[in-house]
Parts: structure tokens; sequence; C-alpha cells
């Protein structure tokens, strides 16, 4: 629903959020932070600044459904806010604006109370927004599954099930963490195709995955299956997230169950959830399946997703080396994406999550998969920008990479737009790798 | 550590714990439960009772260590005593002892107040004992392994890296139930060879898994690798898992990454955490691996747990269905097992999962894998036991099956035992299924 939250006249009295490249008033997003000193708590992100909504709440600025939804996103969690469905979201995102719009009646009154209000997000820490129950990553970037298959299976890259079902695996919620930590290179099995056996010792062949995260709201009983014309239902909001992946690890490890400590040591997700709301007005149609392919499956076609399942937002992947800091440069854009490369919509993939009767829970996290074009410089990892390690990127520096080595710091950055509306972003989804432990 | 609590000459006041086949005094597991019409809350199965930690909390029956173990175990989850490691499980283990000793200096005052510490297990409800944060599902059971490999590569069952790397798969923890429910067949997509393309229906295909379970107590930091040698202190006891698992639905999905609903739609497990100190008498030591396997690398080898990493628990897999329920007949024994079987130890999952920096928190939950043995009889799935459906199996009352029927009842049954010491068990893990609801 496009409704007034979105007018791209709105502005605030929070200065900074005006012309804020992800947190304009048109955005508002969750998220749980601990100001200097202070312990955890809910917020939204309003330019540089975070709106610390129990304060508002202490200052009696919410009523109604407003009040009820401020009270569920005011604590440590976002899980009670996200279990309290999107009626809650939209009631709390609509007197949110109101309360820092420079034109709304109580304009004046609240920036008196600014102090008590606000906090300086640079100098917050912020956490994972939610208790994240399972973490699902998705493989739903068709052409980052063609190019990573043609490079193990050049006869084959796309399994023959791969038009008809929304491959995922089940990853791991523990070791999913907030941007701007530092990921440590893991120990690991490796084996070389040269080496006869598999000796333990620092992954060699370390990568980022540029993915686009799905935060799960109201969840659905074990048993009870969700329709997809029901699925946008159960989806509160979105972020980026970097499926760090250990490839040597990976390709040893796999078969026949699929990648495991490949991708355990960390996720790293942009913290602030930006909800399936303030996103409405940068939905799209699904591009038309191109000729030959299968149609859905029943289960899988909808028509109100086909007309608007998908978003256009604008991926970027930055590197950051240690050269590079040393001498003051900026991160090198190293690739562009769009979310729109994605062969399955989000409602597909809760419908398809659901079919078996599997129940999702208020906080549960899905993984797009890696989101990469059909084009060089749209890849969405090294293992396709490379080749598998075969040919090197090189750096404005005249460094080059096949792999990360340690010190390199991986960002990204996204970004939705759309003729008429204010372009809102996710904020940062930014970790640095750092050496390995001893491996024995 | 095997010490008074396992003497074979204690009995119990509680006189349905005296040689019960599950719960005597040497056993004292750890659950939640609700008494009829009460709250959930910690407890310990005693014979065909359950001690309510709460209660003799407030009858003051707890002091020192052993008092702030009971309060971590009395509330609505086990996390917090999992948390608390292996001291405090051990300090409520000997006191809970204490408490239900016949001889015990204690046992008539006790007594007196028996009506307020004591519930019918038999009509109270139990719950999960933890909240479960992550589910990994290992696939340890070598002959599983072999002989669910040879019916789809007959040339190479085992895969390259088994006898090398503990596999394992992230699996889902929010269909995890604690016995005694029901199972719905789920729909999902089915491609059988002779169809050109997939459908959506039914699971025709549906097995259970007899699989060890393994609670995880003290977690470790993300970076952090827990070595083999510290492992135990980790694992804070044992369950009995059925992975319930859809066949035809796994062998369409699960390339390139591995299974996903097939194996979600539910996982039983025995409610009652039975501990590792009351498991203790119960290790072995691990069987010496085939001449020409490789040894463990460094990591994931370690001397006492070569000496004791493995336990001596026989287990059973018996089935129930409509026509022999109708006919009053008892479950039958479709197969027979023992943890012995399992080609890793559980401190090897422990070092190996960790050995990324992954981090475990208390509550995590591991399945074993499928537990099966090498002779007919000893299959710890349908899968196995039919050879992929072709060989039914033949029931008493002349009916067979191949997988399972709506209706069917599975439950296992497990034993620890050893000459010298009480025998104790792991209560029911059982479930039935039912039919699945409409397709489309």
């Amino acid at each position: 629903m496009i409704d007034e939250t979105h007018a791209a006249a709105r502005t605030s009295w929070v200065t900074s959020a005006n012309g804020h490249p992800a947190f304009p008033i048109q955005n508002l997003p969750l998220g749980v932070f601990s100001p200097v000193g202070g312990s955890a708590r809910g917020g939204v992100a309003i330019g540089d600044s975070i709106l610390d909504i129990g304060a508002a709440l202490e200052a009696g600025l919410f009523s109604g459904a407003a009040r009820d939804a401020a009270e569920a996103a005011s604590g440590r969690t976002m899980n009670p806010l996200l279990e309290a469905g999107p009626a809650a979201r939209h009631a709390l995102r609509r007197r949110v604006g109101e309360i820092l719009d420079a034109a709304s009646l109580d304009a004046s009154k609240v920036q008196g109370i600014s102090a008590r209000l606000l906090h300086d997000a640079a100098s917050s820490s912020i956490h994972l927004p939610a208790r994240i129950g399972d973490f699902t990553d998705f493989y739903a970037g068709i052409h980052h599954a063609h190019t990573a298959g043609s490079i193990s299976r050049p006869e084959n890259p796309l399994m023959p099930n791969y038009k008809y079902v929304p491959v995922a695996y089940h990853s791991r919620a523990s070791s999913v963490r907030p941007s701007g930590g530092t990921v440590r290179r893991p120990n690991g099995q490796r084996k070389p195709p040269e080496q006869a056996a598999p000796d333990f010792g620092p992954c060699r062949n370390l990568d980022y995955e540029l993915e686009f995260g799905i935060w799960i709201g109201e969840g659905n009983d074990l048993g009870a299956p969700i329709p997809i014309a029901e699925a946008s239902r159960h989806i509160a909001g979105f972020c980026m997230l970097n499926d760090w992946s250990a490839r040597d690890i990976q390709a040893w490890e796999s078969q026949p169950l699929g990648p495991f400590l490949a991708k355990s040591l960390s996720t790293f997700i942009s913290p602030w959830i930006v909800t399936a709301e303030a996103l409405a007005p940068f939905r799209i149609a699904q591009p038309p399946r191109p000729s030959g392919d299968p149609a859905p499956l029943p289960h899988l076609n909808d028509a109100a997703d086909q007309a608007k399942g998908c978003f256009d937002i604008d991926f970027q992947v930055l590197l950051l080396t240690p050269k590079m800091r040393a001498a003051g440069a900026a991160p090198h854009v190293l690739s562009r994406s769009n979310a729109a490369m994605l062969y399955w919509t989000v409602a597909q993939m809760v419908a398809h999550h659901t079919s078996n009767g599997c129940n999702l829970q208020p906080g549960d996290l899905f993984g797009s998969g890696t989101i990469s074009g059909t084009t060089p410089g749209t890849e969405g990892c090294l293992l396709e920008m490379t080749r598998g390690g075969r040919n090197p990127v090189s750096l404005p520096n005249g460094e080059t990479r096949t792999y990360l080595q340690d010190g390199d710091e991986v960002s990204f950055r996204g970004t939705a737009h759309r003729d008429g509306y204010v372009s809102i972003g996710f904020g940062e989804c930014r970790g640095t790798v750092t050496e390995a432990l001893p491996a024995g």
C-alpha cells in the first residue's frame, strides 16, 4: 500500500534525514540499539539519528494501536512487533512519521524534547534487530546458480529442479551478526585436487555473497502452510545480507548433505529492518520467465505476486584493502546488481518453505541467495567474478584478488528508487576479515 | 565420572521407580512439564512420577550450589541450567538423588509432603525441555550412509569425505516436537523418474530415522573453537530423535544444497534430557577404525575420546499400524540397533562443528544421523530396510510396508545397560502419521 507516508514532499525536523541516502522520513526502519552508556532498546533510524521508541512512549507521544505497537517495538528485540503483524507495523510507521515530520502539528513540541528522544547513530551500538529463530538461505539468484554451477559442471550448470523448486537450505542462526564487526578466517578441512587426503588449516578461498535478507513477521502453525496469496502478510521487512563463504571447505564437505561449516563461520546483515511498508513503492512486476521455462507449479503461481512481487533495489559491493586504507583511498566498487535479478519472489519463498507444513516464527530470517547479473561487473561473489579463482580481479591501485585476504573490508550498499519517490536505503552491511587462529 | 549416584543398591521411596525400565533413581532426567491444570515448569522423571523442582525449592529442600541449579532448572525451559554447565547439573543430580532416596535421612520428611512434590507423569503434558537455538543433524551412522548411498550410487556408496569429515547439515529447529503427537504427511514436489516434470502432492515415501540426540550445555563464543579434549564439558545430555523424512521430496529438492523440506516437516524427540552424568557408566571405547580407514585429523583425534567416547545404548524401532491397533496387537519391533554403531563420537561432532569458529549455544540440539547396523533387522529407517522401497517389509499380521501409511505409529525405545549397573532408558519417542492436507 502506497500512502501519504511515502509522499516525496515530506521532510523531517531531524534535518540530517532530508536527503539522507538511507534513512529519510520515508523509510523509518526498525532496529535495536544501545546509546552510549545505555542498555539495548528499540529504535527507528532517522537521518544520522535514532528515535528511542521507549523514550517517545514515556513522553506520551503514542496512543491507541500505535501505542501498542510502540510498546512491542521498545524492548531488546523486535520479535514482539514482528509477531504483531502488518497492521501494528503500519500504525507505528504512521505515528512515527507524524512525530518526526517537520510539518506536523507536534513538531515544535517534539523538537523541544528531542534531546530525550534522539541518539546519535554513529556513537550508538547497533544490535541484531531480532532474536533469529531459524535462518534459511535460498538460492534464488539464477545467474549466480548458473555461473557457480558452470564452474563445477560446465555441461550442466543448472540442476533439473532449479526452475521448479525455490532451492534453499537451512543455515546457521547463531552466527548471524550485525554489520560492523570482524569475521575471523575459519580453519577447516581442505582437499585440493592435487592432494591425496585433506588437511586442516586456514581457509584459502574466503568469499562474500551479496544477498537480500527477508524478516518474517507473523508465523504459522506447524502443519498449516501459508498459501502464496497470503505470503505477504508474513513478510515484515528486509535487509542486506553477506553470507561469508569458505569455498575450499565447502567443496570438500558438501556431499551429500550440502554446505555446513563453509557457511556457519558468520553471516552479516544490515541491522535495520526496512519494512515491507517502506518498500511498497519499489515493488515491480516479475520479469516474464524466459521462453521455454516451465510455469511455476500452482502453489507457487499467483497473479498478484507476478504483478508486484519483485523489488527494484540497486546493490553495490565495495572492497577496501589494507593498502587502500593506508593510502586513504575510498572503497572500490567491485560489482553492481539488483534485487530484480532473483528468479523467485519472496512470496514464492514463503509459500514453498511452508508448503510441507513447516512453521515459520516471528524473527526468522531468509537470505535470497547470491544476487548476480549476467554481465561482467554484476557478480555477487568472488567465486563468480574470478571464475573459481582462475581470473584475478584487478583493483585500481594495482592489487589483485582471487579471494579475500586478511584485513580486507567488504561492504554492501543498497538503494531503492523510483521516479517521483524519495530513495531509501538499507544502511551498512560491512565486515573485515581477520587472520585465522593457529590451526592446531 | 561414576560415583554413588549410580550405585545399583539405591532405591527410591517413589516405588514405581524401582525396576522402572527408563527412570529409576539412577537416571533422574530433566524435563519441562505441565501438571493437569498447571503451568509449564521444570521437573525430574522418577518412575511413573515427576518431581516438581520448583515445589521442592519452595519446600526448602535445596541449598548451596544445588539450590542455584534447582532455580535454573525450575522454569519453563532448561536453558538456564544447560548454560550453567556440568558442575551445576551434577550438584542438582546429587541432591535430587538424596531427596528421592529411600534410605536418605530426609526420606520420611520428604514423603510426608510428596503430594506437593510429585505429579503423575501419564496425566501431565511433557514439553520440549529447552528452547532450541539451532538444530544440527549429523550423518555419523556409517552403515546408514553406506546403505542409503548404495541405493542411489551402487558403485560409490560412501562419499570420499565420509571418513574425514563428520558430515552434517543445518536442520530446522522450529519444527522439533516432543514425543506423543501426530506428524502430518507433507505435500511437496515429487518427480519420479517416469515423470517428465514434477507435480505437487502428498509425500508417497514417508520415513522415520532412528537417531541419538545430543543437547548442548555451555556454549562457545563465535570465533572460539572447542578443542576435542574440552568437548565433553559442552555436552549436557541426550535423547532419542526421530527425523521424519520425506524421501521423494528429498530426492528431487536436494541438489545442490542438501535436504530442506524433506526434513522440516517435523522432528520428534524423547522429551527428557538424560544427562551426561547419568550415562557415565555406559560409555565405552570407540571400536577401532577398520583397517585401511584413515586416522582422524589431529583436531578430531583424542585418546580419552577413543577410550570412552561411545555409548552402549540399545535402540528399538516399533511400528503399530491401524489394523494392529484395531486388533489389540502390540507394536511390532521393526529393528534393533545400538549407539556404538556411530562412526563419529559426540566429542568429535562438537569439535568439528566449532572448528571453523561456529558458536554453539545452550539448548542447541544435534542429531547423530540414522543409527543402523550391518545386518537385516538393524536398519534405522525404511529406506534402508526396504532398499529404497523395492523390498516391502512383512508384518506379523500379514500387512506389508514400503514406507509409512496414514495412521501408522512409530516409536523408539532406548536402554543403556552394563553389568553391575541399573539400566536406564530414555522414555518415549512416539508419533503417528496423519493424512496430508488437500494439495491445492
